[in-house]
């Protein structure tokens, strides 16, 4: 299942665990973050926040899990099943309990477990489209979120992880002012990421669609240019990994939810995503492990 | 399944969600948060890091979702399976899929999902066990950590929600001083909610131990005073809730992860734990649902 990484990302993963930035536990894709990683993650949602705070966004915070329903509304499901973590919780009474003891006790599967109506966050955004039904206000809406994601894609590469955090502005508005959005926030964020001493590359992208329809569906989104992703060095210089990504969504997550411009028909939205871990391991491998040894004009923008 | 509140705790709620602190989706238990919540709640979590920082803690965050293996270590399975979140996660290929698909378009059960590695986090401190393992340094450790918890009990109530933060200090040292830190963040705790303007009372508490076997653990529990909740009217006068506890382990949590003291065998362990969520809804009962009209001194202690 787990992805192998090379050698440079196994490195680099060894010497954020030996500096007590990161620590491992028995699944890929899974860390815990020390003294350090904390204050420089708090330090960059900070970052981001100021980033937008300026355009006085809505701000919500959704919990790290979400009504299944949305990932079939989303047709998420359909585009990233092998992604997805679903709820299943345990639907017995004493007896079933002493067997599912049993089971676990010998390390074999839990039984007696079944799905509940709740499934992991994939997405920091996907909780504001059922929010918003209705018609928008001249304008449309623009949104700050914060999510706690969730990806089943275990791997040993510190930049993939399984559990992350992704902080997003969200438009919903027109077609012309949701691409306005995304053209202007592909360059903000690209000068927000390099302020951050980054070398950054922008770059059109797509998403990891599953299946025979999904070399389809990912052809059809490069040809579009619905989505570019800020590439940076985190792991390894060959191998650059996207800490944001700039994406036009058309009309694919406002039609599902009846969000509707005033005169002018369905709403379509865009959003920025920043993912915060990724940024921080940036940091790290661009500045070194030692933040009190960061430039002077970095720390000052993080810590000031 | 869903637990039903009471005619106040629903009134609670409905006030919440008119004023857009609050945003209710379709499962119970799982809120949206809006800008004026997250406010006092990123005030609240910096209160609560104040309150423990001359002790200088070791920060650890972790991830919503943990191996599921330490919840049998940690007896969490034995004890409280009912509350239990696993992560399934889809098994399957093209053909599979497209039966998925039919499955949750007519709104039925998900099919080939199997049980993953991981489930969701109940508590904040249960990663910092797996890590500990080995002798501890003379005077023991001491950890701060924000859990992204769940715990799976459906309910209307506002002030038992599915999905929530607790804050923890965690302290790993021998009997003596373990029962010591409980006693004195007993009083830390009390005092520190009293000074956000909250009618606090502490009480000997049990844990909602699972079957026929938990009356009997809950009822030693209490025998042994090792858990003090403490109390606040937050969405009913008469049902308080809990809005933090302070517990003493004895081994329970040390044993299994082979934790011990230089000299003088097993180590014990102590937590004292903050319910974020809880406090902000305790604040808005206590001070009403506009922060800007709160207290001066509340709103002093709180940003600045």
């Amino acid at each position: 299942m787990t992805s192998v990484a090379s050698e440079p990302q196994l490195a680099f993963r060894d010497s954020l665990v030996a500096a007590g930035i990161l620590t491992l536990c028995k699944v890929d894709g899974i860390y815990g973050r020390g003294t350090a990683f904390v204050a420089a993650f708090e330090a960059v949602d900070r970052f981001v926040t100021e980033a937008g705070h300026a355009d006085q966004p809505e701000i919500y915070r959704f919990p790290a899990v979400v009504p299944r329903e949305y990932l079939v509304r989303t047709d998420y499901l359909r585009s990233f099943p092998n992604l997805v973590g679903s709820i299943h919780g345990f639907d017995g009474g004493d007896a079933e309990h002493a067997a599912l003891l049993r089971q676990a006790s010998d390390g074999e599967d839990w039984v007696h477990f079944a799905p509940s109506e709740l499934v992991l966050l994939p997405a920091a955004c996907y909780p504001i489209y059922p929010m918003a039904t209705g018609e928008l206000p001249k304008g449309g809406r623009l949104f700050d979120v914060l999510g706690t994601c969730f990806r089943r894609e275990p791997s040993d590469d510190p930049a993939r992880m399984q559990a992350f955090h992704m902080h997003e502005f969200v438009h919903l508005g027109t077609p012309e002012s949701s691409l306005a959005f995304r053209d202007d926030w592909l360059a903000r964020s690209h000068e927000m990421l390099a302020d951050l001493g980054l070398q950054v590359a922008a770059n059109i992208a797509n998403d990891p669609f599953f299946g025979r329809a999904g070399s389809m569906l990912a052809a059809s989104q490069r040809e579009n240019a619905l989505k570019y992703e800020l590439l940076a060095p985190v792991s390894s210089q060959d191998q650059p990994t996207a800490l944001a990504s700039c994406n036009y969504h058309l009309d694919h997550l406002t039609v599902p939810f009846e969000i509707s411009c005033a005169a002018d028909g369905p709403a379509h939205s865009a959003c920025v995503g920043f993912g915060i871990e990724r940024i921080v391991l940036a940091l790290f491998a661009e500045h070194g492990l030692k933040p009190d040894r960061w430039p002077r004009d970095l720390r000052k923008r993080l810590w000031q």
